[in-house]
């Protein structure tokens, strides 16, 4: 029921990845009456694999975490994340407020044994591809073993969806030189230089789109930053191109020949192809789409939820998380 | 002599700038042979108003800033600030090491009374026109009182060099609702709240490119990572864009055709019209380019320095920062 656009957005979304996934069982949680109406709607729909979970209550999207959690147990939110508590969903898929629903995934979920915080990854486009980074707001503060937990969990995602042996990992940082830096990212850096990690050091803004890597650390500010300014700058150099092609009619000419090289510009570098961004370090999986998501940015953030499905990601992460933490294990494994 | 390109790109650019500002007067400070080489090279150069300071010292681009200071001095670095502080220039302007320059500009100028740290500020396009930033990687840890007087700095920088009677100042931040932030944010927005500054709240990272804006506040870390990340995003997007444009001949000749309109997009968001970053704070005037500066770019600096020589911004911000840290004079002119 959350972001934006609520059930018409998800319903669609949700009736596409069912056909294009005959593998693949979907559980619709919110109100049965607006849900069942787009069902109905729909064409094709593989009704055998697609229920209803009724439920009375939704969270706003300004509302707050705590709020959240106390006032909205039968919230679609909450009756997801319980639903995959009690092993009857693999995953949990939302575009409602983030805070709420880490809030309310941590306190149904629990964080995986020693993992002291959860973080949100999310994949970004980049010169060589595509990069992973982390956290992108869960924690404002962290400390040095924070980020290290980060780089780990993130390692290990980035290994198992990708299928990438030994992920290149960085730490986000103000300079290329040891001298640079706050106190927390030097000393993460001595931990990662001591690590199994495959870390290359650290690595400036303009790095995340230009350098070949694999995952991007840093805290929840600085990285909730770093992704809204991406998202700005884009947003600032496509609406200053078309007001240049829009100028006269020789431009708007030009802009005419140049549409379809436009157009498949845009696809490469399209916001939806890399919606949904996971909560890590929890014992189950759930998937925060954008707010303001479409079908095909939804659909795409189920599809991440299924490949992290697969690959057993909080199990992984579990005993990865562990057996960096436990030096003497680490030594024997390294 | 400092940046990637040293006198190479200095000397041209004095030169251009000279020509253009037949009430300005330059001394080039540095290697006494390049700079007479350089300047035998160009025509039509203004010698009565271009005069040499020979140094027989450089700072090295990836030198730390306590050796600089020690060893260098008779470093064009040290010495061109030593000249602001003599009062034989208005201002200094050089692409060398952001990190000794600060050292050593806070070293030789001192800090203005009442100001606690200098902060660097540039300025950025955005899709009102251009916005301002601060701080941009002086200061990694910042206290909410930091960052409120980097606020009184940049408005009234704002207010001297742009006219504008009561800049808009924002907050960067991870979200608008007054829930977010980590603490030292949520400080300084109560301080900028009960301030007389023109301050409209928190802006999250897409913010800085989209809303109406003249000042956007942060700490260093944060601060440089945003500006970091927007070149790398920005470079990202062109070098696609290009690469769409060189796929086939019709995407060749279709890029042929919207060649002027590219090239026009392109000079509304050329970084080199942005270039120029000055040390706030600080009792002298000293602005930094880009290392990477060309001559055009570094000619804007020029321009930035003569600026805030007529607006005489040391003296402006002194009186600023110790009217808003005076809570009873404060109150009076209010």
């Amino acid at each position: 029921m959350g972001g934006d656009h609520g059930p018409g957005v998800v319903v669609p979304a949700a009736i596409e990845f069912a056909k294009a996934n005959p593998h693949v069982d979907l559980i619709l949680v919110g109100d049965e009456g607006r849900v069942e109406a787009l069902l109905g709607k729909a064409k094709q729909v593989p009704r055998d694999r697609i229920r209803i979970r009724p439920t009375t209550q939704e969270v706003g999207m300004d509302e707050s975490p705590s709020r959240a959690l106390r006032g909205k147990k039968d919230s679609s939110m909450r009756v997801a994340i319980d639903l995959v508590k009690a092993g009857e969903a693999g995953a949990c898929v939302s575009a409602g407020n983030t805070g709420a629903l880490m809030a309310t995934a941590r306190f149904v979920l629990k964080t995986l044994p020693s993992v002291d915080r959860p973080a949100i990854i999310t994949t970004v486009p980049s010169l060589h591809g595509h990069t992973h980074m982390l956290d992108l707001g869960a924690n404002v503060d962290c400390t040095a073993e924070h980020l290290f937990q980060f780089a780990v969990m993130g390692s290990e995602l980035v290994s198992a969806v990708e299928g990438r042996e030994r992920p290149r990992v960085a730490l986000l940082n103000i300079g290329q030189e040891e001298i640079k830096g706050n106190e927390q990212v030097k000393q993460a850096h001595e931990l990662l230089v001591n690590s199994s990690l495959n870390y290359i050091g650290y690595v400036e803004g303009d790095g995340i789109y230009l350098e070949d890597l694999d995952l991007v650390v840093t805290d929840g500010f600085v990285g909730n930053v770093a992704l809204k300014t991406s998202e700005g700058v884009a947003k600032f150099i496509s609406s200053s191109l078309s007001a240049q092609f829009k100028r006269n009619w020789f431009s708007k000419l030009s802009g005419l020949a140049a549409l379809p090289i436009l157009r498949r510009f845009k696809r490469t570098v399209d916001p939806r192809r890399y919606n949904g961004a996971s909560l890590l370090g929890l014992r189950g999986i759930v998937i925060k789409s954008h707010g303001g998501a479409d079908e095909i940015a939804f659909e795409n953030a189920i599809y991440i939820a299924e490949k992290e499905i697969r690959a057993n990601i909080p199990q992984r992460i579990g005993e990865q998380v562990g057996r960096h933490l436990d030096p003497t294990q680490y030594r024997e494994t390294a």
